[in-house]
């Protein structure tokens, strides 16, 4: 809050550039989807990196390299904020990135860290993600920054993205839970055997909050909730992020002008453009346009 | 950013208990103002520990002994949740805080560190703040935990709280700044200098934005920005605080009910009531209840 507001007044007051998104490939498209809702009138360019998918095995030096390989190609189409819409990305590139670029870079883990924080009661909050992000101490880290009597449990959960991806091929509706009812994709024994002997050690740590710390992850709900307990609350930070970024470009003087016709683009490492498409419009929960091939790896 | 909210819809969707807020003295009815204005129907136990004011100059173990204190006397109360409304009590003593007590502890760094972040273009942010405060690293380390590319030049301004002491006790109106026209309090040359030789480096580092890291200091903004020039942000926490706490208790279901009468109630370990209402009233902007005597430095 701004006790002095004059040098945002006197800077001009909005600016029409678009926000660059990355994910590893489809996931930050739920990221995206809900800044295109909370900023209707902000462009977005948007990069997946299906090509090189997933990043969750891959080392962290590997994967800050695709971090900053991506966002300089994202600055090179004037982004004026950059959103790692992927925790792995996050854990590995994100201080580096902010160390290096000019404008504001958000990442995936704080807004989902103040989240838990602050919804837990019993202060024990479960953190699952990819092995790079536990291994990182991210999550643990950002929540006792926030507050230091909680305790945070982490688990690596790798096989949950290998569940998604089949479960998007599996199912023909919108993906905003695979493993609804509604959405009409068997939860199989087999998942559900793996969901169990995931989170049934989290389940005895008595957590009541549970960050689902991939993007990935929310798609699984259904799953999770069911074997880890109703009572125990889950946390996804796509919302949070949308927040953060438009509080980011607010205080900045940085919106899109009113009435600002947005342009939404995208960009995959990936040859299938029609699977990106495809996958994509479900994921986003709206038809996206055609996406233009671009071969990072040969940069 | 929920994705399940089963838990806290099955749990009572509201308690009624107070907040505790408290201050080593009146700084921090700004912090209980903004409380009180973004959530009208919770009652507020404020705790001024004016008698041991400032705390600034002490040590940090003093600080910290001091906040565990009084913290238990509200914890004592039954407050549901805790505002340690001083930058320097924080810095001593919120992680010792969270760690021991069940409710929720929100300080005045965060909050502050968060908007600096948003709110910087040039990525170059000033803190002012008491010895204690500027000596814990609090702000530089909150603020790169949520941008590593931002530089952080912190200095210690001791001065500006007796300038605020001395201008509660001049000035007749209201005293949102006490260096304002509209306060009618003369800004001395003295102040001014004073605040050039604090604020004169700041200037030279080319910060765009200068954290007022102290309750006391956003009185001064006037003659701050006078100084530090008005193409620099000033930040203060106050009202991200109270953000603060109305997301957290709104994401425990643990808002008041709705229509509830909020009940204020003001401490002071101070022996001058009259003083702490009168000074109290033109903090808080509004007539506040004679506030009851605690000593407890001799609990």
């Amino acid at each position: 809050m701004i006790v002095s507001s004059d040098r945002v007044l006197s800077n001009r007051p909005f600016n029409d550039a678009p926000i660059g998104i990355f994910d590893s490939g489809f996931g930050g498209l739920t990221v995206a989807r809900e800044i295109a809702k909370e900023l209707p009138e902000e462009s977005i360019v948007y990069f997946g990196d299906t090509a090189r998918c997933p990043y969750g095995p891959r080392s962290q030096d590997e994967v800050d390299g695709f971090v900053q390989q991506i966002c300089t190609w994202l600055v090179g189409r004037d982004v004026k904020l950059l959103v790692i819409a992927c925790n792995t990305a996050t854990a590995a590139g994100l201080e580096h990135a902010q160390q290096r670029f000019s404008i504001p870079v958000i990442g995936a883990v704080i807004p989902g860290a103040r989240a838990a924080a602050r919804a837990t009661k019993n202060r024990r909050v479960g953190v699952i993600a990819t092995k790079g992000t536990v291994e990182s101490g991210c999550y643990p880290q950002a929540i006792r920054n926030i507050d230091a009597g909680i305790t945070v449990f982490s688990t690596a959960t790798p096989k949950f993205v290998d569940i998604v991806e089949q479960g998007i091929r599996m199912s023909r509706g919108p993906i905003e839970d695979l493993t609804s009812l509604a959405s009409k994709v068997y939860i199989r024994p087999a998942f559900q055997e793996i969901a169990r002997d995931y989170l049934e050690p989290l389940r005895r740590c008595e957590i009541d909050t549970l960050v689902l710390g991939c993007t990935h992850y929310p798609m699984l709900k259904a799953l999770i909730g069911g074997v880890i307990g109703h009572n125990v609350l889950l946390v996804s930070s796509a919302e949070e992020m949308a927040k953060e970024v438009r509080e980011t470009l607010s205080m900045r003087g940085e919106l899109a002008h009113e009435g600002n016709i947005a342009k939404h683009e995208f960009f995959t490492s990936a040859p299938n453009l029609d699977e990106f498409q495809s996958f994509g419009s479900r994921v986003f929960s709206e038809p996206i346009e055609r996406p233009t091939h671009i071969d990072l790896s040969r940069l």
